[in-house]
């Protein structure tokens, strides 16, 4: 920290910051401090930062200074996020509006129909939640973790929920719900996969049931046809495995900005035709 | 509040809660509580909901509460998730290891391909941001605002950022990125939409410049050329202007369980393809 001032004889030293790439600063708190030198020293760093003309202020703290949050609250900050271990605090200086982006908005969710040679898809039954005890059929599915791929995190699920090995093939759709989770929305990924494994070792903590159902009995279960949701679904999980059908398939791209990578999902099969609709006139 | 136990004479009060879908409790604190006989009314709250075998405990603590965060992270709970104006905390009764879900882990940004009938693409400068300042021309883009459909929020921005009407085409591919924003990940939604007015009225705050290019001109800008997604996102985009490409459109579905709707997005033309190729068969 440095130090700029004094009050009643105490030194004032200003908050570490570093500058982000929208002319704000962030802070971030490690180590425990005086509440009261800590009071002084952020009214002292936003007079400072005022004068430079900053505009966004975040602060990190993690939750062993929760102590401090009600300080940080009294001079203006409200709440960005949170996570586990930590709270995130953001300070708007200029007298305009502010332009402080939104906090994650999404949960993502995943859904795999898996299919197996024998035309039966892979069900189960789960333990908690909205349809437990109604003796509802469902593909497995669950929520993506933090930092993960959309087709690691539905093989991961189908692992863990059944013990079925599986290979990525498609996004087949996705749907977008709101109000899902306190205000958060949901996205759902539904994808097809291919069983590499056929034995199902079901997880015990989550689910109450998992088996191997022929399609044809799937489609006439009667919750099954009342719930129009699941009907989508095996709709357009059908038409995929009538080969009828073309997803979304993830191609791997290099960020123009850092060594990172992410995952574009497209509908390789319309791009693919046109390489190959091109072959086919430049060789006649 | 129930009346339950005294302590030094005084009357502690169990804290109100409801219950959750999977065996848990919400506290949600409106007015304000002095800190101590909320320290106590926690701590009998605890060993209550113990005695009872409840799993998770949710508290929604306003913004103008956060003097009482330290109390409740004192008896063991953690940050959940955090908006503008409330904090949840959480915490897990049971030994066991807890099945919280996580919290959203997903910004959601829109991109827009919008193409004229005389095949120029709106592009556009932005002001901040990596890409300012580089002469970069680019889709419009932006982030969906909590609760907003894709649909509708790529829309907004177009007429945010342009001025321009437009009608939504179909998603056209989408990419999933991690630690962009803190260690939140993203999901990008590359959208097409039809313009239905061609004069540009920018939006000064955000936007240094916007015009319509030529897509070959745009298709061979150097700074485009160099940018691997900008010439995923034309090759996907180019695709779709002629006709070889198709992505997902959204159908609206409603809830098995509640009056709530949410959009289904498919690949609409290889489903209809499935009943026109039937009324064939039909018909033949």
């Amino acid at each position: 920290m440095t130090s700029l001032a004094a009050y009643n004889g105490e030194q004032i030293d200003l908050l570490a910051a570093v500058n982000d790439d929208h002319g704000g600063v962030i802070v971030e708190l490690k180590a425990p401090i005086d509440p009261r030198a800590f009071e002084m020293s952020l009214k002292l760093s936003i007079w400072s930062w005022r004068q430079q003309g900053i505009k966004g202020v975040w602060i990190k703290l993690p939750i062993e200074l929760a102590s401090l949050v009600q300080i940080i609250v009294k001079e203006g900050f409200w709440y960005h996020h949170a996570e586990p271990n930590y709270l995130m605090l953001v300070y708007w200086i200029p007298a305009t509006e502010h332009t402080i982006p939104s906090n994650a908005t999404h949960r993502v969710g995943v859904g795999a129909f898996v299919v197996n040679d024998r035309k039966e898809i892979l069900v189960v039954q789960e333990k908690s939640g909205k349809l437990r005890g109604l003796g509802f059929w469902k593909i497995p599915t669950g929520v993506i973790n933090q930092g993960e791929d959309l087709f690691t995190g539905v093989m991961r699920e189908v692992k863990e929920e059944t013990g079925i090995d599986t290979e990525f093939v498609e996004v087949l759709a996705f749907r977008q719900s709101h109000q899902s989770f306190f205000e958060k929305s949901d996205l759902f990924f539904l994808c097809m996969l291919r069983p590499l494994s056929f034995v199902i070792q079901m997880q015990e903590s989550e689910i109450e049931a998992a088996k191997w159902m022929p399609i044809e009995e799937y489609t006439a279960d009667p919750l099954v046809q009342k719930h129009e949701f699941a009907k989508y679904i095996l709709n357009v999980g059908i038409a995929k495995v009538e080969k009828r059908y073309s997803g979304f398939y993830p191609v791997c791209i290099q960020s123009a900005f850092a060594d990172e990578q992410s995952y574009f999902y497209v509908n390789s099969r319309d791009l693919e035709q046109k390489s190959s609709s091109a072959n086919e006139s430049n060789s006649s």
